[in-house]
């Protein structure tokens, strides 16, 4: 079911039954991550990366403390997206030279965080080149960068486009030279680039396509380079499915396309890093959040399960976060899960808002107050995504099983 | 502009510039609420409401405690949808005997605390009878109850339609006879009704024909009280406007169909209480969202004003906050207010992804690094409906001036 196992009719999560699981949260709703299911995950897109390649987890997916600490050991760095995110880093067992920091509208005070922790910052404005030299200056070190392109080929097929035409992100792929011009001229460490067209693909030739295409880019704008490139960070983006419409993403092309940027790497740039960055793929589909059936209410002819879990806490889930059509996560009843009997129901959350719903009309085993709902794929953009003080409501546990 | 004076080519909050506010925030982002333009929508409110009538106020909108406070000293009672909200009701100068407690999965541990607190319980299912029960023979007073009631006809013209039909919240009209069989039965103190059919409404005349339909259903159901009528919720919805394609409510019809119930209810049930409960209503345009110009952009012939605010302080002003059409509040450059030139704009915020957007291409004064966002109609449904945690960014100041 969704990749977890099933025991004496229940789910089983992190090695425990969900009811077990239960007890020993102590309280409901909450989310649960399964620590195995992630390490399995990291070892499948390794052994579709070139063995050269470097991993980093895009901290921002969940930045969950024990979380982000359980994938410093399986991964080869974090990427960050602002100071908050990197003192977490740090925190949770993050080394700062394998980390990176992007986003558009960096403060002084984050960048000199990052040159002071050794962090690779990813250039997005020309802004940032004296506020970097002066925090070099005054730290004593050069800071390491990279620059941010936003490349000038569309990304077709992403869930969010972050590339092509007129962005906010990175710096537009016309206007690199002259940013690189300004790189060298403060003494910056520069150390590559790092292109991140788009998010939640699901489409593998697409994805391969434009890994090439970044590769390409990346060739033409180094010979402006001022100095050797040691870094390529190509992105992540890879997608999740979240419905049944979604198919999964086929890693054939993409690991092709990454063996073929790797080679031509090595050949051009010895030594140089091969950067992906994964966030939401590597933990989306092994988080689960759970909440329990308060109520059970027949409206009109309609069932509703209550539950005490909702969009306060999970909001993508309810279809409510930035999406234009509202399709909900796939979702069980996971104390039932060998009742072979269905009902269609509608499963809503403790708000007083028509939008805290995170099923309408589905099918489900029958269920009763005290029942535990699953919310598959709730891994990445859960609980730190989602408005956890709206209505006062208590906040929901999160473990890492 | 949107209700707020300008002096010295500023916008003025509070009785003050918006850079002098600024200052005395002394960071950015914030949310600004006037004190007086809150008082003065209240005072609004009183001229349109018949003179006998209650007017409560939604904490749910807006649960900054200096603002429910302020609140507390304007209006008539509170309406809570938590048990968080309750206890914060109390700590910030509510009583309980004027509270009422609405929400569709009180917990056991919630109605204990509102009968504790001598709060107006609305019911909304079954299910809480008998532990309104338990909690009234534990604590040795018998629990004020209401009925929330999902009346059978459905109200056209609602932002979220919240009765008729097949609903989660409050007990279908056909059910409600039972239910209150179920109250008499269990010795609990009824009295009264509450009918909430919809939110964001904007058009007076519909509002008004809501308003008699709900009186009229409350006539008929109050034939099967186990007691006399003493309290008739009507509940509000009534809306702001937060595009130019809205027009504002008219509230003439609205307080001629509130002047008919009031007779009426003084006839059939003197001394009997009609309450209205309004939260976006009585705060939405009287705050703001501010946010400081940190980088300005051009990107392929776009301009780009990137601020350091965004969606995990204001998601719904970003249009994310399950909108199926998304369209921006409107803002201003708020200390340049003299500038008659305009230039065509995008105004995003710090976070990275293509959501974080407060506006596209839309004509603000020319705006350089420094200057002030203003977001108007940001009173409700803000910081406490945004997800603050995402991507680790500062916590906004929140003050009412």
């Amino acid at each position: 079911m969704n990749g977890f196992d099933v025991r004496d009719g229940e789910l089983v999560i992190g090695g425990m039954t969900l009811s077990a699981l239960a007890e020993r949260v102590g309280r409901t709703p909450f989310y649960a991550h399964d620590a195995r299911r992630i390490a399995a995950r990291v070892a499948e897109v390794r052994a579709a990366l070139p063995p050269a390649a470097r991993l980093h987890y895009a901290v921002k997916a969940n930045p969950l403390p024990a979380l982000v600490t359980h994938l410093c050991g399986l991964v080869d760095g974090l990427d960050v997206a602002s100071g908050g995110e990197l003192a977490l880093a740090l925190r949770s067992g993050g080394q700062g030279a394998h980390m990176s920091f992007a986003g558009p509208a960096k403060q002084a005070a984050e960048l000199e965080q990052s040159v002071a922790a050794g962090v690779l910052v990813n250039i997005e404005s020309f802004r940032e080149v004296p506020l970097l030299a002066a925090a070099s200056e005054r730290l004593g070190r050069a800071a390491r960068v990279a620059v941010r392109v936003n490349p000038d080929f569309e990304l077709r097929g992403a869930g969010m486009a972050m590339g092509g035409g007129p962005k906010p992100f990175g710096v537009d792929a016309e206007q690199v030279p002259a940013l690189l011009r300004a790189i060298g001229s403060a003494g910056l460490a520069f150390e590559g680039f790092h292109v991140f067209p788009g998010s939640q693909m699901l489409h593998g030739e697409r994805l391969a396509v434009l890994i090439e295409q970044s590769w390409r880019l990346v060739q033409q704008l180094a010979q402006d380079a001022p100095g050797p490139l040691q870094h390529v960070n190509l992105g992540g983006g890879w997608g999740i499915p979240y419905t049944e419409a979604d198919r999964p993403l086929n890693l054939l092309p993409v690991s092709q396309a990454l063996a073929a940027v790797q080679t031509a790497l090595q050949r051009e740039a010895p030594g140089a890093r091969l950067v992906i960055e994964l966030g939401r793929y590597l933990v989306g589909e092994a988080g689960v959040y759970v909440a329990r059936v308060i109520d059970r209410k027949v409206s009109r002819g309609e069932v509703f399960l209550v539950t005490d879990g909702g969009l306060h806490h999970n909001l993508a889930a309810t279809g409510n976060f930035g999406q234009v059509i509202r399709r909900h996560y796939p979702l069980v009843v996971g104390n039932r899960m060998d009742t072979a009997e269905r009902e269609h129901v509608s499963v809503v959350g403790p708000l007083c808002t028509p939008l805290d719903r995170f099923a309408e009309r589905v099918a489900l085993a029958p269920a009763q107050p005290g029942d535990l709902v699953v919310v598959f794929q709730s891994g990445a953009y859960g609980a730190s995504a989602s408005p956890s003080a709206f209505l006062g409501h208590p906040a929901c546990a999160d473990v890492l099983v």
